[in-house]
């Protein structure tokens, strides 16, 4: 089974909403080992629509199309599809009792036109809608598959979850089990990693690997298909060993997993609390931690030194060490990150200072960062970059260079 | 000129990521009057890619391909185009420059398939990458455009508007000018908005008016068409006028400003400071003022006070005022601000307090909120709010309101 996804609805085409549908349904249907090949989007034009769908039967054997079953007249979807594949279209019984009741219970009149949605396509599957009127429904002739969903996402995810899934693995000939899993990377780039791992890529075929960069990071995922599910996982161990033996030191989590997240992890994990200095990073390193429910009792609180007189009244850095090193400097950085945790009796003291531009500061380039790591009983860590990019590109990779140090120093 | 843009890319198949792209390319191309007809997605694949343009190519003039011309062996977009056109790629000096500089600032060896970043389609239009290594393009034959872009949307957005835009409107045969203009709206929601002007909205025709509701803002682009420029302006600015009247008081700033934007604009034009104590949002307040560049002139600190420990160390909350009134509390949020402002000698000190879920917290709801306000001079404000929503999206409509608070209470 090969799909493919038309999304009918010439708001995406005006640039109005974005399509969501098409990742939702491609992260599912990947899951269940159904490859998705094309996505189209098409506006509400009967040709059009027509065209797309002879293009998507002559390179796929499951079209899934979305949108266009509602009750106005741009709604055409059901008509098109039907005259296309010559099926009748009959009235769904249990579809119109329901449209009559919401309207009722809205205390509203029901206009001819709702008629319209309870029509579905005869001999098909119902998909029942339990968050809006138009059912969905499956229906299979000798060569394809044609999957009919609505448009508004919130009705569109749980019919697919709850009868739209089912109903396409009941028609799943083979029993593969497909799995995967994210192997989520920092302090590498792209190219480095590809380069490093150039052969495996190169032979996979099951696992495959796919390599995905953003933000900085680097993801690798590992797919493998096999009868036995023990044995698919199995293939991804085997793989994961090997590459970890080439770039394991990179590797920091899995799947959904995000450097903070980790973070978060360690410290719960540990029952350790941390404190923050920040000034280039304005606070977002603890903005970005306190998005994490529950870390009130892991994180007690910070300080944004934006300014040389801040560092010095809020958080009694050194005049000297201004003075005589600078603000951006090792030497301030670690006054920072130690002063941050003796004030605020924390494990874990951070710091963050540098340049994010557009000017240089202090005859210092932009992207010259020092970042602090103080534990409580060791000696503080300092850590110099170097980082190109804009300035939301440096704060926002400084701290995740910050999430790395603490995974990374933490336990040593 | 009639479009089709196709994104290259698996992990938009495999649902990693939503086409955002196709979105926005849309939504400019609809302001320029150049219709798109359709969004294709094909995967890093070369037979199929090639397959994706040839039916391009017999629907559509103009068509847009985003993603794949990155370094690595998936990235095969310029290859295939090339080929299937029958042009030759050669080194773009210029852009193999930026990328070996790129290289040698991050102190990283540049591997040699980053070379191929630098290779462009022979008498193509270069885009440049403001963001980014690779570079985008334009080319055109006899029959098509094909206009070529960088997949990250970091990159694609600034080059497309920059670059790219231009680079369209020139080939463009019909000389009629489109201007649009985009009014913010904060502190009314959609659905009122519209009512307030729904006869507006209704009689529309040369300027539009598409509303467009996101975070907690509502926007509303005027876009009209003339052969005179100056005409243009003036039927956008009848409009505008007359939208005023009737919900000028919501109105905060036009195009691409920001709340936060405007905060700092407000600071700047009247050379005030400003300091931030934050409870609830963890450090976003301060996270996002400090994304504008040159804001050190105008913001010196922050403490960021999460724990009841934290407000009474750092910031010398009364101990009183957490006994009697608790941490999220009228009495809280008006004693930090103020004691932010004092200790830091800045001209305004504003306060978020509040619980942003998912528990409770003190008895008191979810999205309940209070936002202290201090000017020098003056006593302090303190505004309640009770928002719904989610913890993340409690967080940031509330440094939203503080920014409104902020700009709707500076000149009082």
């Amino acid at each position: 089974m090969r799909a493919e996804i038309i999304a009918i609805g010439s708001e995406l085409l005006l640039g109005q909403i974005v399509n969501t549908n098409a990742k939702f349904l491609s992260q599912h249907l990947a899951e269940m080992g159904i490859p998705v090949y094309y996505h189209t989007v098409v506006g509400d034009n009967a040709d059009r629509l027509k065209q797309a769908i002879e293009i998507a039967e002559s390179r796929s054997s499951l079209i899934i199309f979305t949108g266009g079953l509602g009750p106005t007249k741009d709604d055409l979807t059901k008509d098109t599809i039907a005259k296309h594949i010559g099926v009748e279209l009959e009235l769904h019984e249990q579809a119109m009792n329901m449209i009559e009741k919401y309207f009722q219970k809205a205390n509203r009149t029901m206009t001819e036109n709702n008629r319209k949605q309870a029509m579905v396509l005869k001999n098909a599957t119902i998909l029942s809608n339990d968050y809006g009127m138009a059912p969905g429904m499956l229906y299979k002739n000798e060569t394809h598959y044609y999957m009919l969903l609505p448009g508004p996402p919130k009705e569109l995810e749980p019919m697919f979850m709850q009868y739209g899934r089912d109903a396409l693995l009941n028609e799943l000939d083979e029993q593969q089990v497909i799995k995967s899993k994210v192997l989520r990377f920092f302090g590498i780039g792209e190219a480095q990693l590809e380069t490093e791992i150039e052969d495996i890529i190169d032979e996979q075929s099951n696992p495959t690997v796919a390599p995905l960069a953003s933000n900085g990071e680097v993801k690798l995922r590992l797919t493998a298909k096999h009868m036995s599910e023990q044995e698919a996982d199995k293939l991804i161990q085997a793989l994961e060993e090997k590459i970890k033996k080439r770039i394991g030191q990179y590797l920091y989590g899995y799947n959904d997993s995000s450097l903070m997240g980790e973070v978060v992890r360690l410290l719960k994990s540990h029952n350790k609390t941390i404190s923050i200095a920040e000034s280039l990073t304005g606070g977002s390193f603890s903005a970005e931690l306190t998005s994490f429910p529950g870390i009130s009792e892991n994180f007690f609180g910070g300080i944004v030194c934006y300014s040389n007189e801040a560092k010095k009244d809020l958080l009694h850095v050194q005049q000297n060490t201004l003075d005589s090193s600078g603000a951006i400097s090792s030497e301030c950085a670690a006054e920072m990150a130690v002063n941050i945790r003796e004030k605020l009796k924390t494990d874990i003291g951070i710091s963050f200072t540098g340049v994010a531009g557009p000017d240089p500061s202090e005859g210092k380039d932009v992207g010259t960062v020092w970042i602090g790591l103080s534990f409580k009983g060791r000696e503080p860590y300092t850590f110099p970059l170097q980082l190109a990019g804009t300035r939301q590109s440096i704060r926002m990779r400084t701290t995740k260079y910050g999430c790395y140090y603490i995974l990374k120093h933490f336990l040593a």
